[in-house]
């Protein structure tokens, strides 16, 4: 037995590593990216304004001209505090970081699968309560869970990924008044929903928000931000690690992001092409097609694997769920362009439709 | 009481956030940092370089490229592993959240405070040993410290900040064979060394080191390694999070870390610089200068905090430890320019020479 296969403590020894699946040449459906490139004229522009970062020195600690900026592009208002991560993936293991030992991490499931990894690297309990079968939270099992588990956190995803819908606003409100806990509402996918918790925040001083701008045009900055109550975020700041977001990020993001308007219609061409994309996946009469407030639709496919297998094997990379409990047969797709969304339906409709295919 | 007060666990609440002090148009010889900037030539090559990047994707998820190019700037085997962090500090993280709830790391003091930090922050035990009055470490009292704590990490700075020398060779090769722990040997200073424990790697399956760019031209990148036996990385990069180095860190740092020879030359000149500027800080007499294998000089000064605020209100910032247990009256310059360098030492000298000041 090796060093460390002694060492390591049994619960990471037996984790699969995160696989990424290959996806050179593909079009990439799978990862909720934006599809739309910086134009050249953009890219230009921000490369100039890098051109005077000092990389020999540390990032400025509190990136206060990038946090300026993302408090104009989100409307955050001055009254809340913001802090930043390396993705949102890094501000949820400092939520988790923030918890004492033995207390627990609760969520729902199916959600996004970060909630549960990192309760385990930081070990904690973590609890999840099953949604309904139409991906609503079960209020009475959500509070029945709270009064068991005590927990420490919870995060709910607003819109839920991978389900795509957003849970009902009333039961949420429920869980934050009802409960102890923070209350960490991960609003990854807000540029495509028609509700936020924002502004609530004022109201509930046990409310955190999660955001990011990797679904908005800029997965490659891995750049999170948490937003609450100034004395929290004031506190919380104080697991943050020092200058953790670089300095090519801080310069970059801090110009690419005061770009409101292009990331607006960016969004917007989504949203419309969301409508289509739907419209088309329903209108094959073989798939089960779930409503979405993000940048992505889940449904549910015969033969899911085989169609996600055919969709690999003709260029396109979605995300296949067919083995999540709850998601049996479900696969997902991210919204493309235009064009990426009619080749995908088209090889969609091909497959339920052989006869077709061959013409 | 607020929400927070009530919810954060008490050993975070007491502490101070990391404080950056106020550094604009002073020169900075605070941070260790390189005081070379990019040329402009390499500079517009790299944004050249840059502009190919897809910022609208989630970065590369291994960093393959990345950490070739660090694998050649460094000479490391191929036969280890390799793991990137967001600098040292994530790596040093990551290897607390592989201990388990119990587990105590253990370490010297004084040493670097993220040790200690990030022990708090991972809810883990934290013990460090006395270094004896030369700085060296007591063998014997850390032989004892191992077998009362029993520690599951043991981190040893080579060369130590904020000392500046390297620990006796033999007594750290002790410490690897004599512990079950692994020993994670953080050699941010490498380029200033004359030892290295990377080759070691092959002998000692518990030796784990940490190296960082930070300290050879770019802070700003916040570009940390791990380097291990490829059973140990593999293992440990579980707990990495997912796509944790993003697209500009990988692109940029890909290309500039491939000059090697700019790097190593800046290396030489800082080495070159080093021991002029020792020699002058011993020839003023009044202080006590420690030897330095790293790209600071620490020394004993009488007023010390005089002599500091003296610097600051003369535009040069360093870094004050005269409040840090066994640095009485301590102080720590990072190497810059010769012209830097000379520019402090006028001031040092003319601190205690109030006549020759005047003149």
């Amino acid at each position: 037995m090796s060093f460390i296969d002694n060492w390591l403590r049994s619960d990471i020894k037996v984790i699969n590593a995160y696989h990424v699946p290959y996806s050179a040449d593909m079009v990439k459906l799978d990862a909720m990216e934006s599809p739309f490139p910086l134009s050249d004229e953009l890219t230009s522009q921000y490369l100039d304004y890098l051109a005077d970062a000092q990389l020999n020195r540390y990032p400025s600690p509190n990136a206060d001209e990038l946090q300026q900026t993302l408090r104009e592009l989100m409307d955050i208002p001055d009254e809340f505090g913001v802090l930043l991560g390396n993705g949102s993936d890094e501000l949820i293991q400092l939520l988790a970081l923030a918890c004492d030992t033995g207390d627990t991490i609760l969520s729902v499931a199916p959600s996004f699968v970060m909630y549960g990894m990192v309760a385990k690297f930081t070990r904690l309990n973590y609890q999840s309560v099953a949604l309904t079968n139409d991906f609503e939270i079960d209020a009475d099992a959500m509070q029945k869970a709270i009064q068991i588990h005590n927990p420490k956190l919870i995060f709910i995803a607003y819109p839920n990924n991978p389900t795509g819908n957003m849970f009902n606003r009333a039961t949420i409100e429920r869980i934050i008044t009802s409960s102890k806990a923070m209350i960490v509402l991960d609003e990854a996918y807000y540029a495509y929903a028609t509700d936020s918790f924002l502004t609530d925040i004022a109201k509930y001083p046990n409310l955190v928000l999660l955001r990011t701008v990797s679904k908005i045009g800029f997965a490659g900055l891995r750049l999170g931000l948490l937003i609450a109550a100034k004395d929290t975020v004031k506190q919380l700041d104080k697991l943050r690690l020092p200058y953790n977001i670089n300095t090519l990020t801080q310069v970059s993001a801090n110009f690419l992001l005061q770009e409101k308007g292009i990331i607006n219609a960016n969004a917007s061409i989504i949203l419309a092409q969301r409508q289509i994309l739907f419209d088309a996946l329903v209108k094959t009469k073989v798939l089960k097609v779930y409503p979405s407030q993000a940048n992505f639709i889940l449904f549910k496919a015969p033969n899911a694997n085989i169609l996600f297998g055919f969709l690999r094997d003709n260029g396109i990379l979605i995300k296949n769920l067919s083995t999540t409990k709850q998601l049996t047969d479900c696969l997902r797709v991210t919204i493309g362009t235009l064009k990426q969304n009619q080749k995908f339906i088209n090889i969609v409709k091909s497959f339920y439709n052989p006869t077709r295919r061959r013409k």
